[in-house]
């Protein structure tokens, strides 16, 4: 009695606990399901995730008795301190370097350009569409605020353009700056200290700290956290990852994907539940066919936003590459497949929504309603739908012939490949940006030979020297 | 000025940022100074931990204006469900199964009467010594909760003790039934689903959230969660583990060492940030030498009342050991080491005495205070003081050349070597019990042939080809 009492008191005073527990027990079931489901080649974690969510939000929907659908309040705070950095970290660690840096003009025009002229199309679109459609009382902010893709949604309203783009460009250089830094003290730190012989936990536990400190930092000061982090992964991969022994390199990797694995998987997850919170349902106040008009109109304008900056530019990009005398150009069916593989909107949208439109997970405003669930049909949908369409589309487009034709091409570079740590490893669904990005890199092979190789040389002679990592006899060009 | 606009919202919103950019950024710190002072064999990094913490208050102190020294509020909720589990479910990985196991009563002996003689003791000496020095005031219910080590503390007040001991059972046995099942269910998963091939994201991630899992539900249906998350440890370096890939295996155990690493880390130096809470140390309105008596008295009395059963306990555990044969006895200076190391009172005291004495981190009662102030220059007495101590006197008392022989004697049986997966990791500063019980397991060996033998057959025959694990060709005994 005295003891059990203890642990009474112990069980009360915790109120995360039912909420922990559902939540570790569910994630659990997904990993289970979604290893027996992995022969179906159309369903990923993500879809599975969403779906069990759904299904749970179900069962707790019933025993709640129609009260509540979610176990957690969404808490931003949760999902950025502590979510959102090992997805970003393990993208940036495990990034092709050599096809994200050949390609690097490319994906920053495509990333700052595409979501330039994708969300002016959308904001113009549904600003003519939906009074229209029977949805009035958004104010101007409220338009140019959709939360399309990416961190720099642009409130141009009144601000200069210049003023932007200044703007961005100190956060992006301030922010890779101190992303690199970090990465660069941690390779200094592991390289001369030589922690390898005894102490694995010591260099592994100073490498995870050292990645979330640049992140934290990054906030700190007011930059992008989520910049910083990828920078910092590339870094850590880069030169403090071959500063490791031999067995901290293959917990390093293995530990970061399933860092960003589970965090992704929890997002997901709570999107699905979220995904049935009647209290949001019902402050809509738009009739069933208002609101799917919205959600036809809102997915046509990204499917339209997305394709009037992936195939110019694409265009743009080819005409430098042969005006530049490189050999290879993006094709139109893998322009088909850049387009329909960033439609996905990921775990990202939803929490920037949560952000917008609400006080702590809690919104009491019906407009501020609809958007929450605007955004959380559109990205069910496009999670679900377009998600569940992709390989059968890269199938049909690229038939597997080709696709081992790029392989082989791929690794006649064995050299970089020995460097990257994650080849073997299979890829959990990283965030859409990162998808996109990495599409691109292994469907594209460009060589960018002058810079690449005096970057290279300047790489073997100064900075592998100090910052760790094998030293290439020979540069590729 | 928009981007930065957006970041500065979102760093304002983030209160949390702050602390934890701090206290990972001294982590960091603790690693690296910890690893150049690694030479110096007195120092470990839990000694390390409490003075940067010490320092680090200080700092804080000073730039507060005396205000305040701590920059995050004792959580216990953080303790209990964040940084509690991985260091127990660690200990539970990498103990010495087979030692554990063969001394197992004289453990269990140790760990169940030592708490109750020593409890006694204690708590009868400071009701006779405390109002002598002039520290008036604590009730009945006060006396009898100092925290001295274990999660059973004793409330014997107006109950019977056959309750007690009944309620003990039920949750000793319940809390390992718990354990062990969460440990087969994720060993028979792992085995027939054989993830390996090429998804060790995901049996990594289903083992930290089965562990984790065992741990929260046990929490939610009132059990001792340190108790089971242990015993899921062992079931699960016995069969799970083995059912990983090889690259898998490393990761696990790695990754364990260093979250139970960080973890301790973490804790410590709270402990050290928060000697110097300058609120708790004035609203004690004790005077100078009476603290200092009443600490020593405590001190004195923790002595006294682990020595009252350490002695005791050892000698009855040679009679019954010379009765049923076995060779190996505790030697008196094993004792003397057993009776020491057991007095290093750590983070577990800290987190109950806030849990007992204050409401969410803050107390505005000068006895809980006291209560407080006292337990936390316990724990920075015993771990300093005992702590860099303990590595001298056991030089001393075991010169080189016979932990070397120990050492031969234990490698003698190979076989289970293998199938223990923690052996080549340094191992990091456990809870004080397992410390205990370690170091207990490490210097004395004893095959209990009879229980050990049939177990084995039954572990060949049945358990090992559903869970999984190396069937052994034949038995030590």
């Amino acid at each position: 009695m005295v003891v059990s009492e203890y642990v009474r008191n112990l069980g009360s005073d915790h109120e995360q606990v039912v909420p922990v527990t559902m939540f570790v027990a569910v994630l659990c079931l997904c990993l289970v399901i979604g290893h027996l489901l992995e022969e179906n080649r159309c369903v990923n974690e993500s879809i599975i995730a969403i779906l069990i969510g759904c299904i749970a939000g179900t069962i707790i929907l019933l025993l709640s008795k129609g009260k509540s659908s979610h176990i957690l309040t969404f808490n931003e705070e949760l999902f950025f301190i502590y979510l959102l950095p090992p997805i970003i970290f393990n993208a940036g660690f495990q990034v092709k370097k050599k096809q994200f840096f050949q390609n690097f003009l490319t994906i920053m025009s495509f990333g700052v350009i595409g979501v330039f002229i994708s969300a002016i199309i959308i904001t113009a679109g549904s600003w003519w569409l939906f009074p229209k459609l029977g949805f009035v009382g958004l104010t101007a902010r409220d338009y140019v605020g959709w939360l399309v893709q990416k961190l720099d949604i642009s409130r141009i309203d009144s601000r200069t353009a210049l003023h932007v783009i200044g703007d961005f460009f100190y956060l992006f250089l301030a922010s890779t700056a101190l992303g690199i830094t970090a990465g660069l003290v941690t390779s200094y730190v592991l390289k001369t200290l030589t922690f390898g012989r005894h102490s694995s936990v010591r260099e592994i536990a100073l490498m995870i700290l050292m990645a979330y400190l640049s992140y934290i930092l990054a906030e700190l000061l007011q930059l992008s956290g989520i910049l910083t982090v990828f920078f910092c992964g590339i870094l850590m991969s880069h030169y403090a990852w071959h500063n490791l022994s031999e067995n901290s390199r293959i917990t390093t990797r293995h530990l970061f994907a399933t860092m960003s694995f589970i965090a992704e998987t929890f997002i997901f997850l709570f999107v699905g539940m979220d995904a049935l919170d009647i209290e949001m349902w019902r402050m809509t106040k738009l009739s069933f066919g208002t609101s799917m008009s919205i959600y036809s109109t809102l997915i046509l304008l990204i499917l339209l936003g997305r394709a009037a900056f992936v195939f110019p530019l694409s265009v743009l990009s080819n005409h430098m590459n042969r005006r530049a005398k490189r050999t290879s150009v993006i094709t139109f069916k893998h322009q088909i497949i850049i387009w329909w593989a960033g439609l996905m909107r990921g775990a990202v949208s939803i929490a920037l929504a949560f952000k917008q439109f609400t006080y702590s997970g809690v919104t009491s405003d019906p407009i501020n309603a609809t958007m929450i669930i605007d955004t959380i049909v559109i990205v069910l949908f496009s999670t679900l739908v377009f998600g569940f369409l992709t390989k059968p589309l890269i199938s049909y487009l690229i038939p597997h012939h080709e696709t081992i034709k790029i392989g082989q091409r791929e690794s006649s570079s064995p050299r970089e490949d020995l460097n990257t740590p994650l080849i073997s490893l299979e890829e959990p669904t990283t965030s859409n940006i990162t998808r996109a990005k990495d599409s691109l890199s292994m469907l594209i092979e460009r060589p960018v030979c002058t810079i690449h190789f005096y970057w290279r040389k300047f790489d073997d002679a100064y900075m592998r020297p100090i910052f760790g990592g094998p030293v290439t006899s020979q540069s590729e060009c």
